[in-house]
């Protein structure tokens, strides 16, 4: 519990959830001058729809895009949320006024903090934290974007989308907060609430951990974390938050090299890989490589069910694929096992091209290419007791074969072909993932990658990056 | 030395260079049916322009899409080459006609054969290739694609590029060498010979490789292998071709489950992946784990200078990404060092931002992301003893951050500032290579990427993949 203003007593979770819904917000440091980041605030909270008022805040000059005051003061009515793009030497004078003011939280753009690596930077971090804890101020940052909640207009680019999903993320690097945001649109699996925390001088990563585990409105957690300043407390919330809600996590520097780059980006201690490792798998963390992989576990998780063991039929249309996807398959854990005699018995009534024969990995393109309905060619694989998943491996080149030699039209013929595997994937009924490899026509591609998308499975571009995705998915817990 | 014919002797290169230059060709098995294969071969030398005569074979009917024959015997003229799409069964009668009618090359589609892994296939395919020794005819195959040499007409898909490089390729899975020409020539790095030889009967990798460390339109070699029948000549062969020109190798089949799905691919024997890795460092190949960094690899062959050492300088327009890099840098044996205090010195009166030093990795977007002209912020690193090369990341969310607050069209800032960048690291003057990664406005990235290839740098999609490329550039030999 903590008290906040003269009444309220608020606990943990009624603190952090009303930041998400500010009354008013103000862009501090807001000027004309080409390259000023407070425009990029102001304008992605008008485009985001931000509905209470927005007021800009400059010292020196009034300001043409945004009503305006010189101080924080002269603002009448409730300021709930300010957003600091001041200098760092400046910062202490905003502090003290957003304290003044009673604003109950500030999410603070500004860099040249602890992140910088000297003495200066890491005590006036601490001085501002102390002046605001004092004054019933929370701080997000500093050397960070801030808060992202598109239901209430909250936004930090003004590009940022207002799709909206339930998987809320926190992210040290505002970099990396917007490229999964972006990334996740993209994909068709919008991320929720979003919080770029970067320094941590005042709220922390477990402090919206803690507050994600219980918000209604949060599914699953997605964290890209550097490091920390309080390991134990981190570790406890992912732990805790883990057992109530998937916890899809990527960390950065986990080489030493990568962590010195960490420690000047974010002042963040980085710790050591194996203690990392240890807290994401004691949490049940599954844990992404590289933000590519992070957006891969986020659409695993939305748009498959968890494979109940590793078993995996893989369908192909070339031969070499399916003995690449054999290889990478064995390397992240999977099996690529004969399927059961049923499955062969009922499969052979289709695959009957001359010289093929039902394998595993089985050949489509030999086989099935032409045949018209594919429910029954898969739906045995719904009760074959080898089989725990499936993978489709598609690229254009293959399913464009009949380009230029028939009456077809190849476009047509693959949202044809698309659509049967469609509905044999569901009749057999086990998760069911794509990769579509990215080579040729790439605008058609992204076509194709759409349907499949918008049918409800996920899609990859490399056997690596879907196997990786399963393998976190399935997990060794 | 090979006798061949009546007066003709031939050494291995004559032998097989002059299989490149058909005069006239036949299709055997070619028919009018929707899905015949021998349509695909027909069409695919008529799109890439073959010059000499083209006949269709069909021993039951005559064939519309062709002047045809019911056999190769009826042809009049010379008959150098012919590509064979008849069922397994029908085979041995076709290579007896080949032989009495002189026919120099057969490329043999059919599949059917020891790739199915039982004993009549295999047998088969021993009958056929004695027939073919004994009668001076040379077999490419079965269950393969056969030969691409577009200068004279040669292709085996009617959609392959017309486009011609100097790196040539064998590939043991039609699939794959079709997926590389298609990728390679998508990045404006095309292959030249290729040739797809499956089975092996009689013509084996090493018969083309030997070819192509002699051929004078070859520059490097590229190689798609699942195993071989003979360890000892092919390994041989790869150790005396990497001797005159880099080799570029891709292994399927490197678990023992992928060995299992490659031996029922196309029959090789796999073998153990400590004695393939042993080979290829031998021959000082560079190794792709998979067809994306295959074609990562020839672009990287064919667009950047190799770097001298391992220290790496890397420019970002995101701190997160510097992190990320650096790490991944690190696990492929790269690192990233500070900048000399000459670089520094240099760079600081460019990189002045509130805030931001001189670092590796060093963030554009705070320091240059507005200066006019890259070249004396760059060209320090030229001298620098630390970095041996650049590597740039870029994405669309990045540099179009400017989207929105100011009057700057994001698309032409960008291709502004890519040309600085070029300048930039054309006067630094050592090898670059460019990360784009895959987000968002695909299309649009899409038109960035290939502005980068046009300069002559190459790209990527992750960092994960330059730097996979990189470090077998540089090697450790």
């Amino acid at each position: 519990m903590r008290k906040v203003g003269k009444n309220q007593v608020l606990d943990h979770f009624q603190e952090i959830d009303r930041l998400w819904r500010p009354r008013a917000i103000a862009v501090v440091g807001l000027s004309d001058k080409l390259g000023n980041m407070g425009q990029m605030f102001a304008i992605a909270l008008k485009n985001q729809g931000f509905k209470g008022p927005l007021v800009g805040v400059n010292p020196g000059a009034e300001v043409k895009s945004l009503p305006s005051v010189r101080r924080l003061q002269e603002f009448e009515g409730p300021l709930d949320h300010i957003i600091i793009c001041v200098p760092a030497r400046e910062i202490e004078g905003v502090i003290r006024d957003a304290v003044e003011k009673g604003v109950r939280c500030a999410a603070m753009f500004t860099s040249g903090f602890s992140e910088e690596g000297h003495e200066e930077g890491r005590r006036l971090e601490e001085r501002i934290a102390a002046i605001a804890r004092e004054g019933g101020l929370r701080l997000i940052g500093p050397n960070c974007m801030g808060l992202h909640y598109p239901p209430r207009g909250l936004s930090f680019r003004p590009d940022m989308p207002a799709a909206w999903g339930r998987a809320a993320m926190t992210s040290q690097s505002g970099g990396m907060a917007l490229s999964t945001l972006m990334n996740c649109a993209e994909r068709g699996v919008p991320l929720g609430k979003v919080v770029s925390y970067g320094n941590e001088c005042d709220l922390t990563a477990q402090d919206f951990i803690r507050y994600f585990a219980d918000d209604p409105e949060t599914d699953r957690i997605v964290m890209y974390i550097e490091g920390t300043k309080n390991g134990p407390e981190l570790i406890q919330a992912m732990i805790a938050a883990g057992r109530k809600k998937p916890l899809i996590v990527c960390k950065g520097g986990r080489t030493s090299v990568g962590t010195r780059a960490a420690a000047s980006h974010t002042g963040a201690l980085a710790g050591s890989r194996e203690i990392w490792q240890a807290a994401f798998r004691q949490a049940g963390a599954r844990v992404a490589g590289s933000i590519d992989e992070l957006v891969d576990l986020i659409e695993a998780e939305e748009r498959m069910e968890k494979p109940q063991g590793r078993g995996l039929a893989v369908l192909t249309i070339s031969g070499g694929f399916g003995v690449f996807a054999t290889d990478v398959a064995a390397e992240h854990g999977f099996s690529v096992p004969q399927f059961s005699d049923a499955t062969r018995t009922a499969m052979a009534k289709f695959i009957n091209f001359p010289g093929t024969s039902v394998k595993n990995p089985l050949d489509m393109a030999a086989a099935i290419f032409f045949q018209g309905d594919h429910v029954p060619i898969y739906a045995p694989l719904g009760q074959d007791p080898n089989i725990d998943a499936v993978l489709v491996l598609l690229s254009i080149e293959y399913i464009h074969l009949i380009e230029g030699f028939g009456p077809l039209d190849p476009v047509s013929f693959t949202k044809w072909f698309l659509e049967q595997m469609f509905k044999g994937l569901r009749a057999a009924g086990k998760p069911a993932a794509f990769v579509f490899f990215e080579s040729v026509k790439q605008a058609q591609r992204l076509e194709y990658v759409k349907l499949i998308r918008d049918s409800g499975f996920p899609v990859f571009p490399t056997v690596e990056r879907a196997m990786k995705a399963l393998a976190e998915k399935v997990g060794n817990r």
